[in-house]
C-alpha cells in the first residue's frame, strides 16, 4: 500500500524541525510543541506518530532522539544519493543548497550536455556527459532525479532515465511530464507557483 | 468566496500550455486535446472554463486566443510585479528563470542585507538594500514576494514585509511560517520534496 502523500510529507516535516532540536541540545518535546513549529495538530502528530511505534510519556513528551531512529527506519530514506540534470543557473543554485543544508540526502552526480558543464565537481557534486547517465545511476544505485532542464527535452529526458531505472522526478521544468504510472513525478513549476501567489495575494 | 487553490493551479496551467500553443500559431483546441497537454480530465477542462464564460463549439473547440484572454480577465494577474528577498545562489538563480521565462510576471526588486549584492541589476530586476523594502514595496505596489533568506532570519523578514503590505509569499525557506490567516503562503522546501520523492522512490 502506497502511504498517503500528505502524511509522507508530514513525517518529513517533524524530522527537520527534530534533527534542529536535537542540535541544539533538546531531550524532549510534547505533541503540541512539536505542533507549534510544524502545521499538524497535536492530535494529528500524536496518530503519525503511533503508528512508527514510538510512545511519549505524559510527563516527559517524547524522546528526540529515539524519535529521529524511529523516522528513519519508518521513512527508510536514509543517506539517499540523489542526482540531477541539468547544470543551469537552476541545476547549480540546488545542488549548492541541498548539499550545504541537509544532512539526510545529497546530490552525487550531475548530468548535462554541455562540454563546459560536464567532468566538474560543485558542492561536492561530479559532473558527467548526460549519455553516461544510465553507467552512472546504476554504480550509483540511483533511483531519484532532480530535472532542471529546458522544457523541450524534457519529456524525452524523463523517457530515457526512467529507462536507466529511475522511479522518481523532482521535475522543475514547466511541463507535465506523461510517465507510466509506477513512476512518481513531482512538479514543480516555479513560474506556476509565483503566478498561484501572486493570484491570493490579490484576491 | 476565495476560490479553490487546486483550481487556480489548473487554470493556471491552461494559461501556460495556451500560450504555448498560440505562439506556435494554432488557432483552435478541443477540451480533450487540453486534457492530453495537462493532468486535467476533458470534463474538468470543460466545467472549469464553462466558469469563465468562455464557450467552445462542437466543431472547432475553443478559440485559443479567446481563452487565453478570458483566462487573464479570470486571474486577473496580468503583469504583476513580485520582489524576491536574499540574493544568495538560489534568489538569483529564481530571477534569472522567471524573468527569462515568464510573460505574464515579472520579479522587478531584489533585496538583501549584504553591500555587495545592493544596488546591481539581474536579469531585469534591481537589487536594494532590505531596509527599502517598505519604500519600494509601495512605491511599486508589490503585494507578492519570493522568500529566498536564510532560515533563521525567515519568520522575522516576513513578518516585517507583511506590515509593509505584502498579502502573499513564496517561501523557499525551510521553516514553517507562523503568519496571520489573511497572508496567503505556499511553502516550497526544496529539501522536503527532494525527500518526499526520494521515498516513493524506493516505496
Amino acid at each position: 500500500m502506497r502511504r498517503s502523500e500528505k502524511k509522507i510529507e508530514r513525517i518529513i516535516n517533524y524530522r527537520r524541525v527534530l534533527v534542529k532540536l536535537d542540535r541544539n541540545g533538546q531531550p524532549n518535546i510534547f505533541s503540541h510543541q512539536l505542533s507549534a513549529l510544524t502545521n499538524a495538530t497535536p492530535a494529528q502528530i500524536r496518530r503519525d506518530l503511533m503508528e512508527m511505534e514510538t510512545t511519549g510519556s505524559p510527563a516527559h513528551g517524547y524522546v528526540i532522539k529515539e524519535l529521529i531512529a524511529s523516522i528513519n527506519d519508518y521513512i527508510g530514506v536514509d543517506k539517499e544519493k540523489v542526482a540531477i540534470i541539468g547544470l543551469g543557473n537552476l541545476g547549480k543554485a540546488i545542488i549548492n543548497y541541498v548539499n550545504g543544508s541537509s544532512e539526510n540526502l545529497k546530490i552525487t552526480a550531475g548530468f548535462d550536455i554541455q562540454p563546459e558543464k560536464v567532468d566538474r565537481v560543485v558542492a561536492g557534486c561530479h559532473s558527467y556527459h548526460l549519455r553516461e547517465f544510465e553507467k552512472i545511476a546504476k554504480k550509483e544505485n540511483i533511483k531519484t532525479v532532480i530535472l532542471t532542464v529546458p522544457v523541450r527535452v524534457a519529456q524525452d529526458v524523463a523517457e530515457e532515465i526512467i529507462k536507466a531505472g529511475v522511479k522518481g522526478i523532482l521535475n522543475y521544468a514547466p511541463i507535465n511530464l506523461h510517465l507510466p504510472d509506477n513512476i512518481y513525478v513531482e512538479n514543480r513549476d516555479m513560474i506556476a507557483a509565483v503566478e498561484k501567489v501572486a493570484y491570493f495575494s490579490e484576491h
